[in-house]
Formats: structure tokens, sequence, C-alpha cells
């Protein structure tokens, strides 16, 4: 939940650094630090509440390095204060560290072995460092007094480990955090994501946990538990930066959801052969094909593409599908079929309740595909197959090129799924055609979003709570519309089944509570808008949002009509959209939203 | 959603429907009407906006007759007006009738038959009435009339019909809406509900979708859709009446609230031998042992009580459940497996969401079983098998006992299908102490209600939003506690799985935002407590609720230790006080909260 940097070797270390946490500012913005040394007896530590942009305006000419390690924090445990912003130093001054994670053993440990040391605060970091520092008073090297507190700590943690009397080298190590080494020229970088450096290379070497990594100038030495030194290539991180620049566009959102076109028919040439047919890894097919039950485990806006991918799996390839939060799986796994194979949805793919699940499934040796946006994430890399949903980054803590990328995906694959399986549904279905629709429908609903912003002013403009509701997928979309609002706009919004909320919710309505009902399925369009007729005999304030061929007088969105399966990557748009306009009607920060870190790394 | 009486041949018949109405009230209260007859050439048609009470005050002593009907509303379709209040009334004022259901094809029907005949509102019951009175001039009797526009309906309906000319005779019929007839002395009666006819008589018949029934002083003719006269005789109901009066307690709600501990009792006393063994009827037992995969429908509380049936059947019996929201389940339906059975939980069981999927499943051929308080209800006598919850009569609109009932009754059939089965789990599982220690644990929880509305006041006294968190089955007891604090306070509360709230909704929590926690189960305690940290690192204020042997200083609300699949039994508790509370402290009329009727009879 926090974004950490490392570089030695560099002239201009604050420079790097500062540019890489402006990078990982997804990753958290509560507080941001850093801390250089100059090899000749200089170094500095700036810490500031905030954004990075206030660690910017502090780190004056004065401050100056070739070594240095850097944070931005997303406050988990501890309030966002000074006190609490990395990095931490131990209490002689000499060992400065940086730590994404959670210690679960801190206090057991602080009280083994530190209760004679002072403390300045109360957090689990602090406690590492201090041990780190304690086991070199006790004569261990910088390198042995790391290593040994590592075999000490249970939990989660990416480290990056100053030692101020050695500016030529960084110590580096993780366990269940991602982390990632890149290797320079004549310099060498570390970065939670390979985003952050990518201004600086595009060789990264990946991290596994229990791994120790030295970092000079010149060397990356990679050393596993036993401190055998192991031989790793870098791989080549083919990201254009350009891609994370927002450009013209106010906020990186809207820029994304804009992007929403382009992504799907990326997805068709990307998956799509000249035939119409969608292409994947055989083997992965086959071994989603000898599955009886898939399991979808996602959290979040994944969770609810993952609830979309459900109906598709089941009706285009006729195999039980369910869809749970990973963190309720994690602990509470519902009774297996004989064959199932996981399906992990996550953006990021980084998201820790994930993880811990995948370590479940992997035990049992069940079989497991991620789909991710990140193909070099941690999940990607531990799952038996990953598929990339190539939205291309996202910067915007609220995801929205993502969630139609990963429906877009989970029907492609149902779609090829349901060939192999020779599921007449599927023969039916025109997958790139229906994504083609999508991708004109999606740009119709975009070029209108001066008409969307009036109505977000009219709907939302001074509410604290809304609803939004449907059946089948119009049901999905409304979870997903609820939580965009939610996010970005911190409207109390709620998506419901649309024949639910009468059984109690309902009382909740009241004159002018707005309501937005999503009407893309013939089978339910009478229900829904019977509900909706409902809630506006109470008071509410509705707005229609309905499918061409199913639109009726008063209704104010249409989209294009689309199989009532796909309908999501529509309705979704005016859903972010009415969100996005409405974060900004009331003046927040839309890509940054209170609370919200992009990549969820702790349970 | 409305709640109708009739009466035939008693001098009182003003008294006997508004008694009657009165005890309706739980079924709607947006407007309530009466038409009587007394056979003389008097009679009277009197409608309100509003409760019963308005109606009561509204009938001076010169309203007298013998035959008469009474209706109160829950608006659906239209607002509350006087003009869509019941009985409607043809236009040459010769019939009156009041409806409950929705005529799905009226307008077609009026655009036939009645496109001369002037209209005084909207409503679908208006264009039935004017139907009869079409029919009655071009000839028929009014019972054929009545018979002919019934062939014409579709949708749901309960009818009851008088004829002004004739004060001897009322006329009824039902599709899929609850009707009874009650036989009294020398005069019968017809209501939505036996125990609105309770204090007149206790021996009612069951109708069924089509018949058509003409009741005069002496004589109840039942007859089908052929025009035969069926034979069928009458059951005796034996609620006490006093089960439905609220005595020294202020509010219906918390007198249901402190019967918990008794229907604990009353169930292991009603469905355990003295060997501490489940008993239910072989042949349902078998019937469930054959199932490969349990399927549980409900909606609103009942919903939230079959999630925790979900994991019951899955710990203890080891079969596959899934809980489904029935208004989903009924037009989408997930792929089935090979030999399903079908488990409905409805306090009511009069749920027309669940009607709709039981009418499917029956067409299918799946074996199905009833959950319900009320054994007489139609999806008790529809479905193969039924089990009473025996909660006793819930009048207040906010379910209360009926959950607690329902998660008793899922623990016990869960024991007795594991053993059944063989399974270990359920051998080690003694369900009989476990709902003894909940019957004590709840007692206890109820005598601490000062400090509860201490509590409730503190935490909600002021607020807008509220969250309540969990893993597990603490999740699910956080959509339930939720969903009162909803139902009755009208505070927007939402129920999350504690580690999935970081995934967007986090964005919501602001200084002072009340989160309530659960925590009574030892795997995931540890973890929530650290959701529960996460969320006062933002400005929340927590309340936790921890089973005794988990507790920390701090907590403010202890239960006593359970076994984790059944500590929603005590956790709800005080989810159900401090909703009570919260909704006395804002003055609101907790039994009867606006826009909800107690039992959901339209889709």
């Amino acid at each position: 939940m926090c974004g950490i940097v490392g570089v030695v070797g560099k002239e201009n270390a604050p420079e790097v650094l500062l540019k890489g946490l402006e990078k990982l500012e997804y990753r958290g913005y509560d507080s941001a630090g850093l801390y250089v040394n100059d090899g000749q007896g200089h170094d500095h530590l700036v810490k500031r509440v905030g954004r990075i942009s206030q660690l910017v305006a502090a780190v004056g000419p004065e401050v100056q390095g070739t070594m240095g390690i850097g944070h931005t924090r997303w406050a988990t445990n501890g309030k966002p204060t000074i006190e609490n912003a990395h990095p931490h130093v131990s209490n002689d001054e000499r060992f400065y560290l940086v730590h994404n994670g959670v210690i679960t053993n801190a206090a057991a440990l602080r009280a083994k072995y530190l209760s004679d040391v002072p403390f300045a605060g109360q957090t689990d970091t602090e406690v590492v460092v201090q041990l780190v520092a304690f086991f070199a008073r006790e004569g261990l090297s910088a390198k042995a007094a790391f290593a040994k507190t590592l075999s000490l700590l249970e939990g989660s943690y990416a480290f990056c480990l100053a030692d101020r009397t050695d500016a030529d080298h960084l110590y580096v190590a993780k366990n269940k955090s991602p982390l990632l080494v890149g290797k320079g020229q004549g310099f060498n970088v570390v970065a939670s994501d390979a985003l952050a450096m990518l201004q600086e290379t595009d060789q990264f070497i990946e991290l596994n946990d229990g791994e120790l990594v030295t970092l000079t100038a010149d060397d990356i030495a990679v050393e596993n538990a036993a401190g055998e030194r192991l031989d790793r290539a870098p791989i080549t991180v083919s990201i254009d930066a350009a891609d994370a620049e927002k450009g013209t566009f106010p906020f990186y959102m809207l820029k994304e959801v804009s992007e929403q076109p382009a992504v799907m028919r990326r997805l068709i040439s990307r998956y799509v052969d000249q035939a119409g047919a969608p292409q994947f890894d055989q083997a992965m097919l086959e071994a989603l094909a000898s599955a009886d039950r898939l399991y979808i485990v996602a959290a979040g806006t994944s969770y609810h593409a993952g609830l979309v991918g459900q109906s598709l799996f089941e009706q285009l390839a006729k195999v039980p599908t369910e869809a749970y939060l990973a963190s309720e799986f994690g602990y509470h796994q519902p009774l297996l079929s004989a064959k199932p194979m996981f399906i992990f949805l996550t953006q990021s793919g980084e998201t820790a309740d994930i993880r811990q699940v995948l370590v479940n499934v992997k035990q049992a040796g069940y079989p497991s595909l991620t789909l991710t946006n990140v193909i070099t994430s941690t999940l990607a890399r531990e799952a038996d197959y990953a598929v990339e949903l190539a939205a291309g980054p996202e910067i915007a803590v609220a995801s929205t090129k993502a969630y139609t990328a990963q429906v877009a995906v989970e029907a492609l694959l149902a779609k090829a799924l349901g060939m192999v399986k020779q599921v007449p549904a599927a023969a039916a279905f025109d997958v790139a055609h229906q994504l083609s629709l999508a991708a004109t429908g999606q740009q119709a609903l975009i070029d209108q979003q001066e008409q969307l912003h009036l109505l977000a002013t009219d709907m939302f403009g001074k509410t604290r709570n809304a609803f939004f509701i449907g059946r089948g997928t119009d049901y999905f979309v409304s979870l997903e519309a609820a939580l965009k609002l939610k996010e970005i706009s911190y409207v109390q919004a709620e998506g419901f089944a649309a024949g639910e909320l009468k059984h109690g919710t309902i009382a909740l309505i009241e004159q002018d509570t707005p309501v937005v009902a999503f009407i893309t399925d013939p089978v339910t369009a009478a229900r829904t808008r019977s509900n909706a007729e409902e809630v506006e005999a109470r008071g509410a304030k509705v707005l229609r949002i309905a499918s061409a061929s199913l639109a009726e007088p008063g209704d104010q969105v249409i989209v294009d009509d689309l199989d009532p399966l796909l309908t999501p990557l529509l309705t979704i748009i005016p859903g972010q959209l009415l969100a996005y306009f409405t974060s900004l009607d009331r003046g927040y920060d839309v890509d940054r939203p209170r609370n919200l870190a992009k990549s969820v790394t702790v349970e």
C-alpha cells in the first residue's frame, strides 16, 4: 500500500528518487520522504506529510547524493503523520529503511531484542531498522545484520536499506510485496513498480520472496536465503513511458475513460485471428476445458468484472462459474468441485488478498490463471497461466479501462473455451464483432460527455447518497457504477439488484433521492422499469439508461444495442463519466481520491 | 403488498373490517378504505390516505352494514393518494373491488373493452372493476361477469368483490397473491392473512390459484375454473391471538427482539429429541441427502440468513451450497448441478420473487423445501416440503426473531442432514447445546439494552451513514445489521466483508464515520482488527463487538463464546438493538418504517 524507490551510483540521486516517487503516487499519498548520501560525509533525510509535491518543494539544492532511498506512504496502521513517514532511522542514526508491507510480529521482536533501545515512534518499520542496527552493534556486517533480521520477520515486506557509513551499497529484499531491481549503465535502481524507473532504464530483474539483493553502482547480487548467489538475467519492460502521461486531459481518469474504444480494438487485434477466432495458449485452454467448475477470485472493481465473467463462462462455455471476493475466499473457502480451476482478476497483479488465495490454491495443486494489466507482476508470474489485459498503464486510482478490458478478455476467453467445448452458444457469439460494436458504442457515449456532465450536476450535484439498480448484467454494472461514484465523489452510492431494493433498502428513498436504472436486457426490462416506478412513487429522481431497442420516451441516456452479456462495456461509460463529473463539480482530486491507493498490497 | 378483508352476514361489519385491517397494517399503510352495505338500501364508501387510524377516525356511527370489504395499501405503481386508495368502484357505481397484486395487461384490456367508459383514475384495479360492470351490463350475472373478467387477466391478484345490489353475496378469487376464507357461525370472512380474522374464527379454508369463491352468511362455495363446485374442509389455525399483542412493550420490534431466547428454546423442544438428535420428516431428509448441491433462494433479511445457512450446510453436511437473491435467480438462473435441491427462506411464505423461482423449479421437476414462519402460506403449500420457523407472529416490519429462527432451523437441518450423510463434523456439533448457549447469550445481550441504547446514541445519534464489517459469518451478520439500521432509522448503512472495504469504499470514511466491527472467528479476528485500525487511521469511530475469548481491551460489546458458524445468533442482537434505539432516538415509527411492507407480494 506504499511505494518505494532506491538508487546507487547516480550523481543526481534526489532527482531520480523524486521522479520515481511521482510515478508511484498512485500507490499512496499520505506522506513521503527520502534519504540521500553523497559518500563524502554529507547526507540528508527529508520527510513531509501530504503529496509528493510537498516533498519536492522541501528538497532544496543542498540536498545532493549518489545513493538514496525514497518512499510514498498510504497509511494502514497508524495515522498519516511526520513521525510515521518513511524512511525510518535507527536510534544510532546508522541505518535508514523504507518499507512496503506489514510486519505482524513486530511487537514480539521489540520485546525480545529491543527493550533497552529508545524508540521515536510505534511503527513496525522502526522495529525492523532498530533490529538491523542492534545486530550490527553486536558485530555483524550490515548485510549479515539485515539477513539475520529478515530471518526473524513474519508478515509482508518490500525493503530498501541504506547504511550511512557506506554510500556504495544498497540492500533490498521482499516477501509478498512487489519489488523490482532496474539495471542501469554505471548505476542501479530499485522500485515497487517498473513504471517508476522507466525514465532511467528498461532492463529489470524480478525478485522472489526470501531473496536478499545487494546493489552497487556496477553489480546486482541476488542471493537466496542460504546465501548462495543466483544468476538472473534482466527482462526488457516495454511500456511506453508516454502512455503514462496525461497529455491534454485535465485528469488521467478522463484520458483513461476515453481510451476504452482503443483498448477494445487493441484486444481484438491482439487476441482474435483473421477468421474471427480468439487465439490463446493451447495448454491454458486445455486446462480450462478439463475443469468442471471455474472460481473467479477478485476484489473491488475486478470483482464486478468477475461477476460479468461468471455469466459469460456459464452462457458461452457452459461451465459452472462462481465469482468470489478474494478477502473472503482466502479464509472461508467454499467446498470445491472435483476439478476446479481458478481465475484471478487483478489490475495490478499485486493484490495481497488474491495472493493469499493463490498460495492456498498452489498448495492444493489446482490450476490457476491470472488476468492482469501488469504481466510482470507477482500474480502473473506465480499463476500457471497469465493473460494480459493490454489496457496500458492505468494511473487514476479509480479503475476504468482495466474494468472494460477485463470484461472483454473474459468474453474472448469464454468464446475460446466454448469453441473448444463445442458449445453452440459460443459458435453463435461473434465476439470480435461484439467488441467492435462496443468500441463504437463507447465512443458515441464519450462524445456525449457534455450532456453527461449536465446530468451529473442535476442528479448528483447536492446529494449525499444514490442508488444504481438493474437485473442480471445490469445489476453487475450497477455495483460498478456505484463504486465509481463512491471512490471519487464520496457519495454513498449502492448498487442493487432491482428486485431486491424493496426488501428493506427502499426505506432510504426520500424526495429527490437519485436512482439510476440500467435497462439493457429484454427479458427483465419491464420488471426493472416497474421497480424504477416503485421508487419514483416514493419520490426518487430516476435516471434511465437503456439500450436503443428497449428505449422508451423519457429515458435520458441511450446506449447502442449489444448482446446483453456485454452491455456493461457500454453502460459503465455513463457510470464512469457521471462519477467523474460529480467529482469535478465538487472540486475533488479526481485521480487521487482520499484514503485509496491503486494497488492494495495489504490484507 | 396490500392487505384485504371482507365479511358477509355480520351485524357489525365495519368493526370486523377495521379490526382486521389493523392486524394487516404490516402489509402496507399508505392508504386504507372500506365499503359496507346493510342490505336495506344504505351503503358507505370511506377512504383515507395514511394509517388505518385515519380511517378508523373517519368511520362515524352512521357507517353500518352486514356485508363489506376493506383494504390497506402499499403503493407500488402510482402514488399514495385518495384516488388510488381501494375499494375501487365501477363507473355505474354497482361494483366495489379490493385488490392485492398487479394486473399486467390492464392497459390492453381497457383499450379493447372499455374505450367508451369514463375512468376516475389510472389504476389496474379500476380496469378490473369496470370490466365486471361492463360484462354485467351485457347481461351476465355478477358471478358470471366476475368469472369472465378473471379469465382475461394476466398478473397477480387477490380480489374481494361486492355488488351494491346484493348484500348477501361476496365474490373472491386469487392468483399468486395470498387469500384465505374464514368460516364463522352465521357469517363468513375473507382475509389476506388468518391473523386478521383470528378474533372472529379459527376455521380457515385455503384457496388455490384460479378458484372462484362465493360467500354468503351460511355458505362458502369454492369452484374451479370450469365452474365445478369443490369440497374443501376448513383447517384450524392455532396461532394464539395474544401472541400478536405487544403488551407492555412500546413497540412490537422490542417485544420480538426480546422473544428470541424463547424462540431458540421452542425450536430445541420442537425439533430435537431426548437424545439431542434433530427430528425431521424422513422423506425430506432423504431428498436433501440425495441432492448433489443445495440452492438457497431468498430476499432481504432471509437472504442474509441464507448466507449463514450456506456455511452451515457446507460445513456440517459437506454438500456444496449456494445462496441466491430470489429476484435475480428467477430470470438469470445459474447453471444447475445434476441433482439440485432448492431451499426457500421466507418469513411470510408469500414473497413474489420466490414464487417466481418456485414455479420454474417445479416445472423442471426439482425438489424444494420452504422454511417459513407461516406454514399455511402459499410457498409452504406449493413446495414439496415445508419446515415451520415457529417464531410466532412477527408484526414489526423489520424482521428480528424470524431471522434468528431461520438460522437456528438451518443449523438443525444441517446437523440432521450431516448425520444422515455420516459427516464427522455433524456428529461433533451438538446443535441443541449450541442453541441453548445462544439463548442464554441472547438474554445476556437483551439485558444490556440500556448500555446498547447509550452506544446507539453515541455512534448513530447524528450520522447519515455507517458501516458494519466482518469476515465469514461476521460478514453475513454485518449485512443484516446494516439492513436493520437502514430499514428503521434511514441511516445509509452498508455491510462489508472487512477485507473488501479498502478496495474502493474506504473513500467514504471521514472524521467520525461510524464503523461497527464484528470479531467472533479466531481464524480471522486479527485481520478484522487490522481492518478496523485502517479505518480508525482515517478518522472512523469504531465500535467492536467481540466474542469473550477473543475480546481485547476497548471492545465495547462482548458476546458469549459460540461455534463461529452460529455467532450471528448472538451478534445480531446488538445489531437489532442499535437499530431500534437509533430509530427511537430519532422519533420514527419503529414498527412501521416508511416505504416498507412486511410481506412483499409483487416482483
